[in-house]
Formats: C-alpha cells, sequence, structure tokens
C-alpha cells in the first residue's frame, strides 16, 4: 500500500539526545549509525560555535533536515516583538550558514511577561502578532532564499508554545504570506485532526512547495506529562505510515525528522535509542 | 461589554466535588450554598437510584442541566457497538426520569479490547462508529423528546476519549445527524479553537437549538496532568467571558455547568470548592 522508506530519508532531530550528547558526538554517533540526516536545534549549535558546526556536519557528508527553531513572535509589547524578529533573522542566517532545507518556525503562544508567564488571554491578538511577525521575517528570508517552516503544533501547546494548532491555520497563514512560507508537518501535533488528509491535499494544490519538514514520533497512551512523553515509533496509536503516505501524495520528497521529546528515552545508553529509531523508522515509518 | 451572570444560571457538575461527597450530600451541599442547577454523572445516580435522585432533585427544586454521559461508541466488534447503543438507551432513559436539559456524550476514542487498550489505529473508522452509534440513539432519544448533546473533547483525548475534537466536526456531525442532535460546549476542550467563533456563530445559523450546555473551568498553565489539572475559573488562560459572550450571541440560554476535574480542588473541602466556584462564577464567565 505504501512506498518504501529508504535509510536515506532517515534524518535525526538532535532533540531526540539532547540529554546523552552534545552537538559534536550526534554527529559522530549519525556517522557510526549510517544516519544520512540531521535537524540540530540553535542551542546545541550555538554551543559548538556556527562555524564548526556547519563544517563539522558538512565533513561528515549529513544533510540538514531543518534547523530547530525559530519563532516566538508575541510580546507584550512593540519593543519585545521586534527582538524577536531580529533573533529571527539570525535564526535565517544561521540555516543558511549550516546549509538546512528550511528554518523550522514554532511561533509562540500568548505574549509573556518578564516571569515568563502570560501577560493576557488574547489568543486571538497573539495570532496577530504571529502573522505580523512572520511578514517581517519572510521578507528577510526570501533574500536569503531560505524557506519558513511554521509548524502547528498540538492545541495543548496552544497557550505557552504555538497558538497555531492545526494545518488548516497554517495553510492559511501561508496562502496569506506567499512566497517563501510553507509547513512542517509534525505527527504529534496533528494526527488526531479530523481534516488532516483534507489540509494534505490542500498542501498539494499549493502554487509553490508547501510542505518543507516531516517530523516523526508517536502519541502514546497513556501520555503522562504534556511535553517529554512522545513516543518511539510503533510505541503508540498514531498511524504514521498513513500520514506519511498522505505527506507523499502532497508531493513531499524530504527527509523524516525522528524527534522524540522523552525523558524515558533521555535516560536510555544514546547508541540504543538511535538503534532502536532506525529499526522502528523502517517498521513503522 | 458582556451581559452580567445570573446566580440562576450556575449549575454545579458533580464532577467538581465527586470525591468529597455522594450525589445525596452534593444536592444537600447545592440547597446550602443557594445553587439552583445540577449536573449529574451517571455512576452517582446509580448509586443513589434513579428514582430517588430524581425525587431529591426535585424536592430541593434544582434543575438538571444535563445528565453526564452517554456515549463511548467504538468497540472492535459489532456486539460491543450494540452495546454502547443498549448502554446509551438506558442513559436517554435516566435523563428523561431526571427531567435533564439534555444527555451529555463523550463519544469514545479508538476501539478498546478487553484490557482497554486500543486495538486500532483507524481513527477515521472510530469516527465512523460514532456516526453509527449516534444516528442509532438519536432515533431513541427523539422518541423520548431528550435531546443528544455531543461534547467535543480536547484533541489530547483524540485515542482514548473521544475522536470528535473540535466544534467544526461537532457541527458536522449535528448537521448531517438532523433533528434532536446538539452540542455541549466546554471552554476547556474548545478555547483554543481558531475557528471557535465562527463555529459558534454557524450554531447560531443551525435549524433548532445547536448549543444545548456550556461546561466552564480554566487551562492551566502548566497543566500537570492531562486528565485531572483543570483549573479553577480565574486561575488559568482562557477567556471564558468572551466565549461565554459568543455562546450566548449564538442564542443559548441554559445554564452554565462548573466542571472542573481537579486532584487539587479534590483535596479540598467541598463547602470551600462550592463557595470558591460561586465567587469566581461571578467574577469571570
Amino acid at each position: 500500500m505504501f512506498a518504501k522508506t529508504s535509510p536515506d530519508l532517515f534524518s535525526l532531530n538532535t532533540a531526540t539526545v539532547r540529554v546523552q550528547w552534545d552537538l559534536e558526538q550526534i554527529i559522530e554517533a549519525c556517522v557510526r549509525h549510517d544516519i544520512r540526516g540531521i535537524g540540530p536545534w540553535r542551542d546545541q549549535v550555538a554551543q559548538l560555535g556556527l562555524k564548526e558546526s556547519a563544517r563539522r556536519i558538512r565533513q561528515n557528508g549529513l544533510k540538514v533536515s531543518g534547523l530547530n527553531r525559530g519563532g516566538m513572535f508575541p510580546a507584550p509589547d512593540r519593543a519585545g516583538r521586534l527582538a524577536a524578529v531580529e533573533d529571527n533573522r539570525r535564526a535565517v542566517d544561521e540555516a543558511v550558514e549550516l546549509g538546512a532545507a528550511c528554518l523550522v518556525l514554532v511561533v509562540g503562544g500568548l505574549p509573556k511577561g518578564p516571569d515568563g508567564k502570560p501577560v493576557s488571554k488574547d489568543i486571538s491578538g497573539a495570532r496577530q502578532m504571529v502573522r505580523d511577525g512572520l511578514a517581517e521575517v519572510l521578507e528577510y528570508a526570501r533574500g536569503a532564499s531560505m524557506p519558513l517552516a511554521l509548524e502547528p503544533l498540538h492545541p495543548m501547546y496552544a497557550a505557552d508554545r504555538a497558538c497555531v494548532n492545526t494545518l488548516e491555520q497554517a495553510n492559511d497563514l501561508c496562502d496569506e504570506l506567499g512566497n517563501g512560507a510553507g509547513i512542517a508537518v509534525d505527527i504529534y501535533h496533528v494526527w488526531w485532526d479530523p481534516k488532516l488528509k483534507a489540509q494534505l491535499e490542500r498542501c498539494a494544490r499549493a502554487p509553490e512547495k508547501r510542505i518543507l519538514a516531516f517530523h516523526v514520533c508517536d502519541w502514546l497512551l497513556p501520555t503522562t506529562d504534556l511535553l517529554n512523553d512522545r513516543g518511539m515509533m510503533g510505541d503508540g496509536v498514531a498511524d504514521i505510515a498513513l500520514v506519511r503516505s498522505w505527506v507523499e501524495a502532497a508531493g513531499y520528497r524530504g527527509m523524516h525528522d525522528v524527534e522524540i521529546f522523552s525523558t524515558r528515552w533521555w535516560k536510555c545508553d544514546g547508541d540504543e535509542v538511535l538503534a532502536t529509531c532506525k529499526q522502528r523508522y523502517q517498521q513503522f515509518v
């Protein structure tokens, strides 16, 4: 029924082993496990140094499926929103330096005060801030030829992480923003959506490549933590292969980012985690 | 900006104090706190006895905002699905006996095996089972003049509790099923939805009363448990008064069910919980 996955499409999102290893060690582990793609996080890149990170990634022949992450646009005042746009421009530059396929954006939730607590309940206003911030960064990103991949996050993160929560909402935003804006589809965030198939079909009809990244993990039953209890592929209830078939029917030909935030797996030996990821990827993606 | 709430519209969903008290004690507490409405759960009603529950509720002049709950339609085989329909018919009878404004339905997630674990990843199939089960129960409910209130549940419950996860999906189902089917709007489940306002406006255009119940609590930051960490009104980030204004603009004139699943509040003295509920209701709903 489905196309076979190719090991060439497996990309390691570095969050999966971020507790065990730093970026240098993760790159070495990719080579050791014959992994061809990597999706690094900015804090890890900063720690190793941007140029050094780019050099090692290139040297080891790794493709960068996407840089994680820009976004976090809402802020209580104009200065905060401008600072966010500035930071996103730097993220674009970093993505370019790393040769990333896209810059992944987690757009932010309600605007937060200095204590990290929301200062407003106006989610519609937050969504407007996201739109405005995105439009400004997009102009810069177009100049740098770096596609921006909006990641709709699960509705349980609407208040604190991302107020873009469905593929439909992301598609609406991309239609409005135009050239250079696309979507990162993460199975964890979208598997439940009754409009998932229809909205992926809508992606296929977009004037340019709409799907820029595809992240995989699984939804566990029970899920014991809102943040760090994502599942290894096959341990949960998401029909990953089915969703992959829809993503590919929509024209996506990029890599499959294995991204598992999990205190459970973070406690395991990193090599064991990667071996399991690769095996489950063959079986379930 | 908003109409003032009336104490006459406050209804106590009995889940809020289910750990502290049984139904008999909850009814007494309602009288003590001058609460005019109650939203009981079937297990509590069964414990006290259906006729005795109905008698005490009537005797104390309480309105029943809704009976919680029917639903749970998906099952691995036809026998299981028929048993669910049978159980829902009994729930309709109980709602009639109690004089409830509606029977609230939590429709169920993926079909489960005898061990309570899902036997399938086919969420689209589960949704079909929900539709089919609903259609059968609806026929019976129409005969009994008992409206069925589908409750779209937050997407984080899609696998295990309800695969109807947005107001749009519930509206689609109601349009398809016709007369006698409506919606229970629970702020906890829908506050994040970018289409919330538009779909409530769509409720207003339905040929008959579409909104049959309105449940309130709050979304906490952080939320530490997927099930039992709902917030007291005002402690979270949901703009409850705004959503109430939309619900009322859509024509809803029924009660406001205060329903708080919370291990935190379940540890408190029941009278303290009710006093807080009433005060916060005046302030935030």
